[in-house]
């Protein structure tokens, strides 16, 4: 018998990520991945399974995406049948305070979708390009959306408020923290690995390109760095992190908002730090002074947010490293964890440079754990209980 | 013999506090204090001696400050002569990079002065109307200029970035500090008080409708709240404190950038939480719970500001609360004590009832005081410096 097949879609800035699931006995099994990089002209999709398979692409982004999409659905029926395509998951930058977990697809959540526009004026449309030409593509399979704010709807309202007048809050001025995918992930894959990371007062310390911190209690989240936008928290590749206020009303006083907007996303964090790169592995390869004092800002940041995030959680028994930063560069953790020695946290320098599982040493009253994150996991099996809870009749034989 | 006299100026954005000094010995001793509330029509100068006299100013602020401070100078008199006036000192609140301690304004002082009008746009003009009328008015009375930046020269270049590109940096974009007098009095008392919080790593809480923190380690300032404006840090009374750089852009597309300075420097802090006062003292006497609401985010922004300044000292051994908040509201000290027990601080709750000196219990590992801040104390002690080591041979019988 056929299986059914569930794809997910990741849409960045700057990429798009595929995750290519089978569907057995109700879970959702991977078979690959993809990438499609929206910078690179002309387009090439690159496709994991057992191997790789590069495809150069003939057509090119535009507001109606069924040219480039048509393509790679194409290329991946190369790989699997794409027939048996049942559902298309979506990560979805902002859910605002609308969504508190994933949804299908349809004329309701799209319609709430489009209102969180100027929420995330960068992201969501480029979401709602996607799904439309999907639905126009393909109308008979179901989409599924799942948010990356969706795990911190558990947060207090006095976290989440900036001190602000009170009407702003309630038009949406508020936290809402992101990167919610990968945070529940860590969350469902802790209590295997250590249950007092599980249990206890947990910070999470995603470290990709975009960079944030969650603290969790008992796999909840109560507060993490990021807020309104994905421009606060910590330094990021090219993102300034949190900055005095103070500092973009003086910028605008020479430029306009957008070209202050494009300095803040795209010029500042380690890029702009170090005048170098925006790649933390070429800074770490690099012996010149302004290389090292990017990375000596950028940990400087995260040790203090962790500091900072311990006061929503009552004190600090686990701190989880995650994403490209946090799963491969060691020198990251060393200067992070040496930063805050005074709350209780000793590395194990031979476990950190193996980075195995738990990195702390044996005296640490704070375990240190490095776990890979798979958003495109938490994506598919969000799918799949969507359709359970809203298709209980569809009589979808893989769906039990 | 009469003695020499010396009057502190320190102009904030809405009030002009004066402090009178004799000079002794070399040293300055407190006559009396003054305070002409720029917001009040008609002016009225409030004079404090042994008693307290109010004086209704007939003239009008403008440009030129010399109507006003004509009138001050002339009731000054009917307490002390004003002809033994030797020096007037200034607080001025921003000396970039520039100056990095007290000094005798002279040509080349003010022209640096008028240079950082573009680092603090709302106060520097401020202080030049006065030290200008005041010069034209008395050119033979010294001045000097005491900067609330100065005290943390002392931080590092990596505390100090912002992750944004190094040019802007370079410009001039950087973190500076605020409260700097005040830090410096709280650090010159100390050692009386506790070697402990005066030799080790101390958080000095300096709140009031202005509001900071600094880390000293041995009584050198190694980081702060506050960054390049005055608007960073922690929410003030109608100061927003800090804020995702996203929101600053989000408002932007709706307001022009004066509407949303004034935002975020007069209707956001505890009166816009509240939307009741920018009073802490009416807000804890209140039984809205949009006050109590106010209150909370305060203290909880205030506990996550001490636990990542602590980072920056790699530990924690005293607090010190401080400023018109600081030292009359146990309620505040209770609630942010509360938050940070879990960094080994026990709160005595009697003697924080009583703001005695020493309001931990016996057992904490953290000792928190209360100490009362004298920031026109420091103004007058940096002018006798300045007169020491710039004029030696002067020959002012008071200054030896």
């Amino acid at each position: 018998m056929k299986r059914d097949l569930l794809l997910t879609f990741n849409a960045g800035s700057s990429t798009v990520k595929l995750g290519l699931f089978e569907i057995e006995n109700g879970q959702a099994e991977p078979l690959g991945s993809g990438i499609l990089d929206l910078r690179e002209q002309p387009l090439e999709l690159v496709l994991r399974t057992d191997v790789e398979r590069r495809y150069p692409l003939t057509s090119k982004i535009t507001e109606d995406m069924r040219a480039v999409l048509g393509e790679v659905l194409q290329h991946l029926d190369d790989l699997l049948d794409t027939g048996r395509l049942i559902a298309i998951a979506h990560r979805v930058v902002h859910g605002g305070d609308r969504f508190d977990g994933p949804v299908l697809l349809a004329d309701d959540s799209r319609k709430a979708l489009e209102a969180l526009i100027p929420l995330a004026p960068l992201h969501q449309p480029q979401s709602l390009r996607l799904l439309d030409a999907l639905h126009r593509m393909r109308p008979e399979v179901f989409q599924t959306l799942s948010f990356d704010t969706a795990f911190h709807r558990s947060q207090s309202d006095i976290v989440r408020r900036f001190a602000l007048p009170r009407q702003l809050h309630d038009q949406g001025l508020k936290r809402y923290g992101f990167h919610g995918l990968s945070y529940k992930y860590i969350a469902s894959v802790l209590d295997k690995i250590s249950p007092r990371a599980a249990r206890g007062r947990t910070i999470v310390a995603h470290l990709g390109s975009g960079a944030s911190l969650c603290a969790m209690l008992d796999g909840v989240s109560q507060d993490t760095s990021m807020g309104f936008s994905t421009l606060d928290g910590i330094p990021m590749a090219t993102r300034c992190g949190a900055i005095d206020p103070g500092v973009v009303l003086h910028l605008l006083k020479k430029q306009g908002p957008d070209a202050v907007e494009h300095l803040l996303y795209r010029e500042s964090g380690l890029l702009g730090l170090s005048g170098i790169s925006a790649d933390s592995r070429d800074l770490l390869a690099s012996d010149r002074p302004e290389a090292e004092e990017a990375m000596a800002v950028f940990t400087f940041r995260i040790a203090g947010e962790i500091a900072r995030l311990a006061v929503s959680l009552g004190g600090l028994d686990a701190i989880v490293f995650t994403a490209g930063i946090g799963e491969h560069q060691s020198a990251v953790r060393t200067s992070v964890c040496a930063q805050i020695r005074w709350l209780g946290v000793e590395l194990n320098d031979e476990l950190n440079l193996r980075q195995t599982l738990r990195i702390s040493n044996s005296e640490s009253r704070v375990e240190v754990l490095v776990v890979p994150t798979n958003e495109e996991q938490v994506i598919a099996n969000e799918a799949l209980e969507v359709l359970h809870l809203t298709l209980p009749t569809a009589g979808l034989a893989s769906l039990d």
